[in-house]
């Protein structure tokens, strides 16, 4: 224990419990991160009873009666505890509640499940072939859905709720809803209008064919400008970017190469680099914890995005990335001119991949996805039905229609891990960059010029104290206002895409 | 289950007890495996709070009171199961035994230390450093001495052989004693007398230096010939190298690359590849099963070393190696002549390691550390003790001193992983393997030809069925005997030598 001063027993007790199954829980983590970095494929139905074990044993530590009785016992005495270990304590019993709702057999079988699905999914994905997909989905989304329904009573949300709590508590639907009607209200017209002045850009000059020897040497310089520590970090190529939580001291994330298009790999890095910082800066002290996590999904992807977005694509950061992108691509000189790489970076897209997608249609995308997970946990739409409904909302949101289920309804690796309700963080993450970023800059006007010189470090000492060092301390509408002034909004993103993407839109 | 068919519930019910905790520690084996590849520096810690956990749990689950009441009711039914079942039944009885007797704080408290303890060795062995590992060193040896003294207790043996007993049990002192005292009087003079013969042999054409990148290729090509398919395996390199146990499917191991040795590589890798074969060759009705794990460290060292030793330095297979070194390793012509690779393998060597060691010296290396660590055991060995103890004995078993404690007593990762009563079946194992293949090339005279074109399938033809697939479903001696026709002894291992070190010994 980290702070055994004063504490009563039965407190220590429960952690005890709770720090065990974590530690386990880790342990998958990372054996996740191998199964897509490293294992053979002859490994997935060992890797799958790996992790189905795992499950199976922590979810029982967590959601048994025992947990509940030592719960119920520190909950007593919680009045003599400092406020950070009664967070810790409700954080405890809101994990309690979620390993209890539902029978772990359930709990079991979706990690089963999920470690086949994902084999199966990167097939469909790579042939465009969702019948293959469509009837193992139709399993996992049956499992998907009963847990959903048993979690619901016990959390006295709807069962989409229920799904949301578990990777982003503090964000439901009734936070989600007005703040995603008027995106959709707001960024169709506003893509509309900053189309119509991009259109007299000059064309791209496109920086052509890269090695991945020589995007994973840009990727390791801006990882290392960021400020991660190289005996702390290592970086991988997976078929989906990803960073693994819960391993303090020990930050992984994975990338891709895409040798045709450099600017990808450079955006993933800055992605997942955000998404480790967040984690590498967690306080050691509160290390498997339950209040010692991340504060939920949607401050995590506010981290990311504040790299990826803001910071990423800053005219002082671009300032910075273009003549290292001159000195590490080897590509033409006229590629890696300031006023190209901004066209580049600043470029709407015309495309159908989220994680690819530019910073207007990036919200929108999650939109069609919570949209049609909302439809599919009500019953209002069946699997068989889900690349019409999918290239039907994408027409009318983005005004295109995917070409290929694999640009399509098959982009996404998260359904097939079983990850239901985890898509909306990724939108509202990029509000609570927006209304972080406004804010840092305007306490701190040395940040953006400090990128200009690739030094993130007045960034980090404004969001670490803020954000990465409250862990879940605190909750997420507390984290939120007490960072920026106000509850989570829209206002702040759209004065930030109205600023860089029409009022200092030239080039 | 895998056969459900008329199996009483009590079996079934501490089946699943155990399996569990089986996946679990394959879990740690597979987080092993990682610290060792690919965990950066920073990542220790939290490694070893995620393999304390996994041990903690798995302890509990196998060693509590709840264990042992289902083992009794099922032991109580045993009459009822097939003998396949009966001895797995056995085999639970004996993990419950190993898990139970000594305090489960004890275990997990030896696992979080190995973690540390592995990394001061890296750092001590490379800096020659005996001192900074002694103190750490002595606490680890305290807690196994402790662990011992209950282990010896409870399974009636003395606490060095219940240490032995948890990885290859069937083999104890009252086994290893008359062999290796054997081998300390046989091996002394035959190395003598084989030096002698060397001595007139020509110098090696040294192959050099010779890049990573194709000792791998290399490495891959022998892996292929021995017969593991690339959907099923992954080398890597790691300081020691080792395979990966429990993870059907997904097998892999670790070889180091020396630039300046070219031979280390290639030994290892067959050594390596004989281990994952086995682990290969398990039977999947019985993964996760307490029978359906390898007989024992000897049993699968039997397995390494019929590789490694027995095939891989017969003159069929070098026959087969030397044009394949050639193809691969772009050196010099005159160093992958036939009789030049012959004189590489079969010349004793003069040094220090024992993983280098040729195959006379190779068990006195072994029985070197058996009677170190049967005195640090008995008390009549002190930590700080054991570099004269160490230079001392190695002078009496192989006539020379080694230069620095890299080369001595710290050359091993093994005591620093908390690994006591481990190294006896490395010379267990030889004697075993020169048994097995014996009598292998005796009942199929097609094994050495065949090894000549790099086909290693009569040979597993032959030990697949009579070691591989019959996992820990019989016992060791039974399983010798079976296989051999006779008790483990000397004999074969000595009629090895005298005939390819005497007899044939020419260039």
């Amino acid at each position: 224990m980290n702070k055994p001063a004063s504490q009563p027993d039965p407190y220590l007790r429960v952690v005890k419990r709770f720090s065990l199954a974590a530690k386990l829980e880790a342990a998958g983590d990372m054996l996740n991160w191998d199964a897509n970095v490293n294992m053979p494929k002859g490994g997935a139905w060992a890797r799958g009873e790996q992790m189905a074990a795992i499950t199976e044993v922590s979810v029982d530590m967590i959601g048994s009666r025992a947990a509940a009785d030592e719960l119920g016992e520190a909950e007593i005495m919680a009045g003599a505890l400092e406020p950070g270990e009664q967070a810790d304590l409700r954080e405890m019993r809101r994990k309690w509640a979620h390993a209890s709702a539902a029978p772990a057999e359930l709990q079991t079988e979706k990690a089963r499940m999920a470690q086949t699905l994902q084999s199966l999914w990167v097939q469909a994905r790579a042939d465009n072939d969702f019948k293959s997909f469509a009837a193992p989905f139709t399993d996992m989304l049956g499992l998907i859905r009963e847990i959903a329904a048993a979690k619901a009573d016990a959390l006295h949300t709807t069962p989409y709720g229920a799904l949301i709590d578990e990777f982003d508590p503090g964000v439901g639907e009734a936070m989600i809803d007005p703040i995603f009607d008027d995106l959709a209200k707001f960024l169709p017209p506003t893509i509309a209008e900053v189309a119509e002045r991009q259109a007299r850009w000059p064309a791209i000059v496109d920086p052509g064919p890269v090695s991945e020897d020589r995007q994973a040497i840009l990727s390791k310089r801006l990882t290392q400008a960021v400020g991660i520590d190289f005996n702390h970090v290592r970086i991988d190529q997976a078929p989906h970017p990803f960073s693994v939580p819960h391993s303090p001291g020990d930050v992984r994330f994975t990338t891709r190469y895409d040798i045709d298009n450099v600017r990808f790999g450079i955006m993933a890095t800055l992605h997942e680099a955000g998404h480790s910082m967040y984690e590498y800066n967690l306080p050691r002290d509160w290390a498997f914890r339950s209040a010692g996590v991340a504060r939920g999904a949607s401050a995590h992807e506010s981290q990311s995005l504040s790299l990826e977005m803001m910071a990423g694509r800053s005219r002082e950061f671009l300032g910075f990335l273009a003549p290292l992108m001159a000195e590490t691509l080897g590509v033409a000189p006229a590629a890696t001119t300031y006023d190209n790489v901004l066209n580049i970076w600043r470029r709407l897209d015309n495309d159908y991949i989220r994680v690819e997608a530019d910073e207007l249609s990036y919200p929108l995308h999650v939109i069609l996805r919570y949209r049609l997970e909302q439809a599919l946990m009500k019953g209002d739409l069946q699997v068989n039905d889900i690349p019409g409904a999918w290239n039907e909302l994408f027409q009318k949101l983005l005004g295109r229609t995917p070409p290929t289920m694999g640009q399509g309804c098959l982009q996404d690796i998260h359904w097939s891990a079983g990850l239901f309700g985890y898509f909306p963080n990724y939108a509202m993450g990029s509000m609570l960059a927006a209304q972080l970023f406004e804010r840092a800059t305007a306490d701190d006007p040395t940040i953006l010029p400090s990128l200009g010189r690739g030094d993130f470090t007045p960034y980090f000492n404004w969001v670490k104290p803020r954000v990465h060092a409250r862990a879940s301390l605190v909750d997420f509408a507390t984290l939120v206002s007490e960072a920026t002034g106000r509850p989570l909004g829209t206002e702040a993103y759209k004065r930030h895409i109205q600023k860089r993407y029409l009022d200092e839109a030239g080039l």
